[in-house]
């Protein structure tokens, strides 16, 4: 597969940097065609703004949906996202690797998924009627492309579990897993996460590739999260609330994965 | 009081730029003193790096919560985030508003918290026991303080609800106003989400103002959001599950909450 990782550390010689070069490697030897955006070396800027278009002419209100759409239409994007989406287009898999800051995508990442996510290329996509309110949730560019989250965080297992304090891992996660990666049609592998960071000596540091390691052999071949799909019948259009009879009574994130 | 107001949209002549207005003038009105850090006016540094501890040597390896706290520490801290810290400290209350752009906060305002919540001001604050983990969720500097968001998004309010398919909004939220607000010591308000954006018209335009101006006007009485305090009794520690008794076989963000 040709693989592209997203990978969002400000340091070469942290945790992250060491697994983000076993990671390449690992898949290399796996027969895979890898490509790094590696944010911090990249420089890659963060703030999407009125630049992001070269064609907008200097005094014009900028309209932020409506600049990216006539950027991408037009072909007068700046180059940096031109580049990064060639990369998603070419990728059949992708993988976002991060320290969870916040309880979130570290702001650089973030600012790459907002500038490179164009309106055209992951919304404002298809057409909107009494049966299909865009394609999305499920549909999409993506579609038919894997992604998958690499997470560290210095907390504990149990504060992410399902009664733990930091909310559980998956409902944390739920904003970028469905928010940012279903949404435009990928998908979504279960995340690996790895915990307790500032506990792992060189012991645990082969552990954790090991395991890591694992998850990349299996990209092609794990069960994505079942999400929902939001145009198959599951959903009132236009309101997008789930029908009363699938889940009755329910409410929250759990319910938008089917029932296995 | 004094309110801090950090603002995060590139247009000034948006609909959130309107709004940042707007709330300046009511709260001012309401005889309260308001500082706004506009961070897209402020150029503000998105992503957090080395150079935020001026003390760093060259070639030293970048340890992101250690050179946090000898900045912190030592008083090396590049000066916009002793600036931002200043108002914060300065503030008793603080609002955040922004477009929810792809679930989240923008980059920009995400990079404030990365570099503003140094370590010692924002986390690594109070002791470590079998009773104690730290002054958060609950407990921290920002003790005493209110917090409030104010949202916009494009989205229906129906895609946001119990069983919207974008999820409810406060488990959307749940990472920002428990993760980010809560954990420091916020006492953070009920949010105040503006949807559907793109169809507010003139007379739209009043009525959000109106709803607006009646949450800043309860800015200083609205009840908080009753988060359940880490350290005062509700759960296990080390663990930080939520005892077995509490909340018996229920999972999820909804049972950190105290019931009424």
């Amino acid at each position: 597969m040709n693989i592209l990782l997203v990978y969002a550390h400000p340091e070469p010689r942290s945790l992250n940097g060491s697994l983000k070069d076993f990671a390449v490697q690992r898949l290399q030897r796996g027969g895979h065609v890898v490509q790094v955006s590696d944010l911090y070396a990249m420089q890659w800027k963060a703030a999407l703004d009125a630049e992001d278009n070269t064609a907008l002419q200097p005094g014009v209100r900028l309209d932020v949906s409506l600049n990216s759409r006539q950027a991408f239409e037009n072909g007068t994007q700046s180059a940096d996202i031109a580049r990064e989406q060639e990369k998603l287009r070419w990728a059949d898999a992708v993988i976002l690797q991060f320290p969870l800051w916040w309880f979130s995508l570290p702001a650089i990442l973030k600012g790459w998924v907002e500038r490179v996510y164009a309106y055209g290329l992951a919304y404002g996509v298809g057409e909107h009627s009494d049966t299909h309110w865009g394609d999305r949730y499920g549909e999409g560019r993506f579609a038919g492309k894997r992604a998958m989250l690499v997470v560290t965080t210095g907390g504990w297992e149990s504060h992410y579990g399902p009664r733990g304090i930091n909310g559980p891992i998956n409902d944390i996660l739920f904003p970028i897993q469905h928010g940012i990666l279903f949404y435009p049609g990928f998908d979504v592998l279960p995340p690996h996460v790895i915990y307790r960071t500032s506990k792992i000596d060189e012991v645990g540091f082969a552990q954790v590739c090991e395991a890591l390691g694992q998850r990349l052999d299996a990209l092609g071949t794990t069960a994505p999260i079942p999400f929902r799909k939001q145009n198959a019948g599951d959903y009132e259009i236009p309101a997008l609330t789930l029908r009363p009879e699938i889940e009755p009574g329910r409410e929250g994130l759990g319910i938008h994965l089917l029932r296995g």
